[in-house]
């Protein structure tokens, strides 16, 4: 992937990685993107969305009266950021209390899908992000559905991924206070599913659903 | 807090929240913002920051050689968005599916805090925003630290919050259809925690990672 000032990792550079196998990887491991754009005022503003990574673009949808995504789809400059929290990181110090995580900022501009098929089919990809097989556990996207959702793809220009991971960077001065240091893992953990109100008592939880809380 | 264009929710109105304990309730359980703001040309940039709330302000830190933030110092136009995913919500049709989440998006503008005993009182509270109990298990910062470390305050201008909680809303339609729908809970659970190679192998854990992990 091509490297840019807008993407450039300054601050800790040891912890930027610009290879899209690893910034794909993390998209692929999000639910949110944080999406910002400016009007042309220059005020920024930024907003979570779900979204699919598919080769090097990411798509992201909503309803066809979103003047957010109708002024994403005009093809305005696009910056997005996916977060994945690994764990807290305890120091000796408050200095270097720090947290391990990994990210990716990804710039680009926004271009509308109408074709209604190439639409369905990415639509079931959103399910399938969010729970892997559900898409065939549900019904797909009808003509009205289609038409009622904007799609659009932004092609990657310019990303990169930046990764801190392991343990406290205490001073050497400071290793014989009587502090504890270290990390503390934090992931996400599935929960036991609750049914809608209107799901018929006998019927088993999907596949989808027992997959999720194996893993 | 005062609604404005920049804040008001559009899509999907009832899930907006503009009071002051809903917004700050959301700030105070998460553990990243994303911040974004635009340069002179309109490019938006977004990037993931610890933060801490105090009153109606957000505190961001970072590096004094952070170009980042001293750009943010200069007062520019801010916007952050902080969001909690709470879980996902299956439905009988591929259009419904959707996420149960929390999220705050808020405007303002940043000043930089010099003052060293203010400085050094935040940078507490960002240990503490962390691990609660953990400011005191370590060394607080010192004069090289503080000044090695630039404090920005964005006082919340605007803000607003927007909420989806509860099961899928399907269409009457598809309520026949045989599959099971309902609400799959996120939470962020806390793992085993793991200790730095150089702690001496009987401290114990100390009393903040102890009540983490009963959370």
């Amino acid at each position: 992937m091509r490297e840019h000032p807008r993407s450039k990792i300054k601050r800790v550079a040891q912890r930027g990685h610009y290879d899209q196998v690893t910034i794909h990887a993390i998209l692929d491991e999000g639910w949110v993107a944080h999406v910002s754009f400016a009007d042309g005022s220059g005020q920024p503003f930024v907003i979570p969305m779900a979204y699919v990574r598919e080769d090097n673009a990411i798509y992201l949808h909503g309803s066809i009266a979103s003047r957010l995504l109708n002024r994403l789809g005009e093809g305005i400059e696009t910056c997005l950021c996916v977060t994945l929290i690994d764990g807290l990181v305890l120091a000796r110090s408050h200095f270097h209390h720090s947290m391990n995580y990994r990210s990716v900022v990804a710039f680009g501009k926004a271009v509308a899908i109408t074709d209604p098929g190439e639409k369905a089919a990415i639509f079931a990809r959103f399910v399938e992000a969010l729970i892997p097989g559900r898409s065939g556990e549900s019904r797909a996207a009808d003509r009205n559905e289609i038409n009622a959702t904007s799609l659009l793809r932004l092609n990657i220009e310019e990303a990169s991924a930046k990764i801190r991971s392991g343990g406290p960077k205490d001073d050497p001065a400071d290793k014989d206070l009587p502090f504890w240091c270290g990390v503390v893992p934090l992931r996400i953990s599935i929960g036991e599913a609750i049914p809608a109100d209107d799901v018929s008592p006998g019927r088993q939880l999907p596949d989808s659903v027992l997959r999720l809380q194996m893993r």
